[in-house]
């Protein structure tokens, strides 16, 4: 198929500021000479590229188009780091918490401390997710940081925000990931194998975290959990493969919980256990996740769907792919959980 | 109704700098209390309220909502005006135009010089958009600048990018527009008179307008006018009002042409004949327009669509109501014609 088939489309980009756009679906658009077709930027922050994928699915299922694609995108290290920080912490409550230098290391280490203090999860357990995520990153040849690293090298890596350090902390990465939407008769005509998206779920909570009642958990990633699997008449245990937000390594720990890959306080136990690795009995993010591949911010909810419906079609390479994977799921979060966006694929 | 019967919501803020958010969605859901449902923000520089339009009507017609709240907003008034020229500048091409001094009033500027090059287009008919439109922004309790201007005053303000002065030029503004979309059985339990989204166009244009063949035409708005005509049934001759794109004054000439209402060219004297008028043929902007409202970005395209509803159900005061207003127009340009939206609006 060729560009000028697509008739609409729908950009991801998490940031004016990153992008120095103020419209930067515009940017994407003539990128690609899309023009005079439909485009917009659908937006929510880290979640932006899950929220496209939403957008471009009613796109397509409200009847306006056939076939949608959809591109998230970020180019996040033309600036320094410490601005990077900067802009995304503004994310978070810009006026009772930013300004008093909150910014996301601080946000999820207080989710570490909470989820320590209820549950006794410990820093090795944060650390076994990088050390699990950076095992897979390694074997994926579109991975920001294919290395591999020890227990070690994560417990004795300098402390960002206490108890989290450097290799609790996803990277910052330049990145871009596109899908196609269609019909049900567009995609059999395109393909004899296309995946299909069963699924969606989109909550919020709130903008100042102090509002919530339990820092061990999102209560927009079990809203949209909950609205995903009810929607795909599925429940945790049908799901093959996710992948899941761990921009730190404490955020994939609550995701196992939101999502009832394991009851509450058990996450640590989960990954400890190496349940979940590819043996164990639901692999999560071995795609090395945002931690080893990278998280370029509104490329990465379109960059989890990519690597699902691979999964799901058995075309991701040795050592990654979960074999017979049928039911695939994927988690994205905004901000400090402002947004959570889950999304269930099936093959059949 | 409450708002707890809401089910979604789509958020419109054109600009990160300017709410100084990251995700400027989650301040309105925390405002509102809207959580844990679902919201994201659609985003199109100056045209992101339509766009947010399109998303609700998308999200109710896909099936995953029966009613759906559109909310526009933009503070943009916290922050010196040259700055805010200096933020909106960046909807244009941030890497071959803005660095070289381009903002908007000089866009607008080329345009207007174009139109006159080509068809003789005058000052005079410039200035007359200004006063019609001020005329109706001072009948209007919503408008931000509630007063009378004669063409005089308008041709006799200072020049800010030569041949727009002053009174060519919409104002900066701060203000919000909410909308509620809904199904068909929804919206006729909620009203005995709904108004019904006929007709839905998106268009995109180059991003760099050394890019286009002709500068006195957005190619972006004639391809969103061409698929609302299209999908509503209607044609140009059939609008009875229509809210048109005024962020200068040669906006609402080029609209005129681009839109339909007068051949190529005849722009300029379908404004000096009064024929946008209320007594005219094609009413348009009747609420004063960006010119005069004012143009608070994200908010702009939703505020459109509540003027149309307003004027279909014949709610507007004496003096700007469109006497037995059928069909309705809503044209929203987002920066130099990079995206432009055109809605088709109905009482039956």
């Amino acid at each position: 198929m060729r560009l000028a088939d697509v008739e609409s489309m729908i950009v991801a980009v998490a940031s004016d500021e990153l992008s120095f756009s103020l419209q930067p679906s515009a940017q994407v658009v003539d990128y690609l000479g899309f023009y005079p077709r439909p485009s917009f930027r659908a937006e929510g922050a880290c979640a932006s590229g899950s929220m496209a994928i939403r957008a471009g699915w009613m796109n397509v299922a409200s009847g306006l188009a056939d076939l949608v694609l959809v591109v998230g995108v970020e180019k996040m290290t033309e600036v320094p780091t410490p601005t990077v920080t900067e802009v995304l912490g503004r994310a978070g409550d810009t006026v009772w918490e930013y300004p008093f230098g909150m910014t996301f290391p601080g946000y999820y280490a207080m989710l570490a401390r909470a989820h320590m203090a209820k549950y006794g999860t410990t820093e090795e357990q944060l650390a076994a997710v990088a050390v699990k995520n950076h095992h897979y990153g390694a074997l994926n040849p579109y991975a920001h940081m294919q290395k591999e690293i020890t227990l070690d090298t994560a417990l004795s890596s300098r402390v960002v925000a206490d108890p989290l350090k450097l290799y609790d902390c996803c990277l910052i990465s330049d990145g871009a990931a596109a899908v196609l939407l269609a019909t049900e008769t567009t995609a059999k005509r395109l393909r004899v194998d296309p995946i299909w998206l069963t699924g969606l779920g989109l909550g919020t909570g709130t903008l100042n975290i102090a509002h919530r009642a339990d820092l061990t958990t999102l209560e927009a990633s079990t809203e949209a959990a909950g609205q995903a699997y009810e929607m795909a008449h599925v429940t945790p245990r049908d799901i093959d493969v996710a992948v899941v937000h761990d921009c730190f390594t404490i955020a994939e720990i609550v995701a196992y919980e939101d999502l009832g890959f394991c009851p509450r306080g058990e996450g640590g136990q989960l990954i400890e256990e190496r349940r979940t690795y590819i043996e164990g009995e639901i692999p999560v993010n071995v795609d090395g996740g945002l931690k080893s591949k990278g998280h370029p911010i509104g490329a990465t909810g379109v960059a989890m769907a990519v690597e699902i419906v691979k999964q799901l079609r058995g075309e991701v390479g040795a050592g990654r792919q979960v074999p017979g994977a049928e039911i695939g799921l994927s988690h994205n979060v905004g901000g400090s959980g402002q947004h959570s966006v889950v999304h269930i694929f099936s093959r059949s």
